[in-house]
């Protein structure tokens, strides 16, 4: 598959500062970042992780090219030295990341790295869009397909989608969260998403007559014909015609396997006509398909009222998350290395939600070993462990007199080695396991947290030592300066 | 600069379709498309037409690889004969588009395909997909910026942009709407939008004390220094520290130009304050940079309160158009030849918005030789030519006895050819060139089609002769299925 060096993917400041950190000896500092977001989309309980594997390959490509070099000589700010030193640049760095299709939550690192400064801070922008884009994307598709309750969703946006990558990476994101397909035919030669489609109005616009139009395709597709209704008038032309043309190509070659597809008009009713129609003409085989601008939200309600649909197509707000199109995910220095030490840093802040939770940082996520369940996510300092056989103690970062004692638990740390001194030392799972990994873990959320709207908060805590960390660097205001 | 084969990121019917057509005889008959939108974003007034450049540079790397043709055989739907063909395929129609950067308005051609069937229906999903996308960016980015009322907006969204397209051409299309720069490097590379940045909040917690770290980098950028100042706390620490760093590096070479910048907490109370302190200090020539995800209600609200704002940045507001985030272009069959003639076609819905404007167009705009406004646009049949000596009636299409008669009128041909035959016959203006043609053509434009909020609705209307047509069609259904 062709791959694309994304190297000056980069915001312009990274560049500045590597090159202030060149300058100042600063290039072999070793620092700790995390990605994390602070906003569940669409007021959600939980979002899923995705877009590793294309974080892997940025990182593997990441070369400056003569290209580079010299265009970046011509922006006329940067030293010879550094321009030097880009020219033999890679990432020799440690990455820790939450695998793809895992729930995740805010204030939580759902990925680390651990580098010297400039190829840390370096890397920003690319991983910050990378996992924000698919994350969101998996997110949604997740809510569209809870919402269509095992009716299978398809994919459908790739025309709609904010540019190439939007509609191929998309796809890819879309699957994890549990689609069943996409229209997009490039995203399954290079991810094994499986695409597949219907026809458009113009192919019945082609012949002379709908009846024509359908003919020909169920001549030319007998097992995979889904017919396109809505071209001229659903109930007086469109399934009438569907309905001959199977009668007469399909029901004699045996074959009751078929659908049609709407793709207009008020859905609930159309397809309670329609399923009528059909089964009053013996095809209760036939199977109803639907787009139309159609959400999780729309979903639930339509299958509220009843509406006869087999299979969901979703474009344009899946492919951009239409109601909530923004997932931002931020990335923070949060501890450096000196004398071999870690220390940590905080960002603080005028909002109380931008500060940061410091430190290099384990996660465990805690599941009830009677019911499976996940608990709550504990976030620890990197040299904490959890003694499974003792109770553990959770209390609420904000009003810590909220405590709850848990027993009987398994302690998994979610954060996986990606790379070790820059080199790759994860296999990514195939996607088809990635998506079953993704519906079992979401499986293990409460009910509560699952909810549309106004969901559960589920729990990320912080460990008696990595808060009493936190409350000395806010006492401190995180550096020297204040105490002058 | 890299350049991608797209020609796979179809939606899977169109091949599908493509396959029909070819066995079918149909390959060779000539068909015309249209894109046209429906609904104009965030309830504006006129859209800005963008993405055409990156269009061409797909038609022209419209190539099946062996790659490709071993994949689509994989699906096991496509005969040996025409994968055959599509070893051989490209593109050898026509094409006529609306340049970039002009303002385009609902249910009116802004590009027009006409080329033998199964090409004109494989291009589709891209088309849409480019036209889309940055006609969505440009558009927002020119809200923004006249929100901005002249001071310049800088687009910083390249980490929360809907993937690595998303950013780069999002950055090319924010430009075109009227952007002053972007943060993202690869678009300075590869397409001429001036790439700037500041400072992230690690440059500060990497040194010991903000002020380590702001006297560092003015010694680093003497001449471009812009110091974010709000890592711990903007007026009691990062704009004291700001200022005795200016003072002490930049002051004593003789610079007075320098930058801070807000990221967080009350714009418009910081901002305010911070100008009085600058100014106190002397810094006078010291501007002030803002981002925090703002958009063009924000940044109006703010500029109302007195704000003291000499640049915006604007991130995950602008490339994602977060308030209104899909550009409904659609792709819809207008026409096909028969026998050299050319047969209008429609496509009716149970949404009577989805009824689409039939046959093979011209698109004039009107403008006021007295004032340079554009009056209204008018479609044509092909065939029509409009004589500006003589008086124009124009009348709604809808209401159809409200009319109007223009006199001393300029009408200008909108849609210019962009292919013949398959070879491109198309300048691309430098992307300058469209920035300043776009605010020309914006000028031009009514103050209420301006308006943010209830806009004047801009009159685009049909000559009598396409409205006869666009009527019978209605009348007879369509096609003869419904006189049956």
């Amino acid at each position: 598959m062709p791959k694309n060096n994304m190297t000056l993917l980069c915001d312009f400041y990274e560049l500045t500062m590597a090159n202030g950190y060149f300058e100042l000896g600063k290039r072999d500092e070793i620092a700790y970042f995390d990605v994390f977001f602070r906003r569940i989309p669409d007021g959600g309980g939980f979002a899923i992780a995705a877009g590793l594997e294309q974080l892997i390959d940025y990182i593997h490509e990441l070369k400056f090219t003569e290209e580079d070099i010299a265009f970046l000589r011509s922006k006329g700010v940067f030293s010879e030295e550094f321009l030097a030193y880009l020219a033999d640049f890679s990432f020799t760095g440690d990455i820790w990341a939450v695998p793809e299709g895992t729930p995740i939550f805010p204030n939580e690192p759902i990925l680390v790295v651990r580098a010297p400064a400039i190829e840390a801070q370096f890397i920003e922008t690319f991983v910050l869009l990378c996992l924000n884009h698919q994350s969101l994307i998996a997110t949604k598709a997740n809510r569209v397909v809870r919402a269509a309750e095992g009716r299978p969703v398809a994919e459908f946006g790739s025309r709609r989608a904010q540019g190439a990558d939007g509609a191929i990476l998309g796809a890819r994101a879309a699957y994890i969260g549990g689609c069943a397909a996409t229209a997009c035919t490039i995203s399954d030669r290079d991810y094994a998403i499986p695409a597949t489609g219907t026809m458009a109005h113009s192919w019945v616009q082609m012949f002379d007559t709908e009846y024509d139009a359908f003919v020909a395709y169920c001549k030319m597709y007998p097992t995979n014909a889904t017919l396109l209704v809505d071209t001229y008038d659903v109930l007086k032309s469109g399934i009438p015609n569907a309905i001959r043309a199977f009668k007469e190509v399909l029901i004699p070659q045996g074959i009751t396997h078929c659908g049609i597809r709407l793709d207009s008009g008020d859905i609930t009713y159309l397809s309670k006509r329609a399923r009528k129609m059909l089964d009053e003409a013996g095809l209760t085989d036939c199977k109803i398909v639907v787009s139309n601008s159609l959400d999780e939200n729309i979903i639930r309600d339509i299958i509220r009222q009843g509406a006869q649909i087999d299979t969901f197509g979703v474009g344009e707000r899946l492919i951009t998350a239409k109601s909530s199109p923004v997932f931002g995910g931020v990335y923070k220095l949060v501890a450096k290395e000196q004398g071999g030490k870690v220390i940590p840093k905080i960002k603080i802040s005028e909002n109380p939600e931008k500060i940061t939770n410091p430190h290099f940082k384990k996660i465990y996520r805690i599941y009830d070993n009677e019911t499976g369940t996940a608990i709550a996510d504990l976030l620890t300092v990197f040299d904490e462990t959890i003694d499974e056989s003792q109770p553990l103690e959770l209390f609420d970062p904000v009003e810590t007199w909220k405590k709850k004692t848990v027993t009987n638990y398994t302690a998994r740390e979610l954060l996986v080695p990606i790379f070790k001194s820059g080199k790759c030392v994860y296999d990514a799972p195939h996607i088809s396991d990635i998506q079953k990994y993704c519906r079992a873990e979401v499986d293990t959320l409460w009910e509560e947290v699952k909810r549309f709207e106004n969901p559960h908060r589920y729990y990320v805590d912080l460990s008696q030592k990595l808060w009493d960390i936190k409350h000395d660097l806010l006492v401190n205001r995180g550096n020297t300066d204040a105490k002058d």
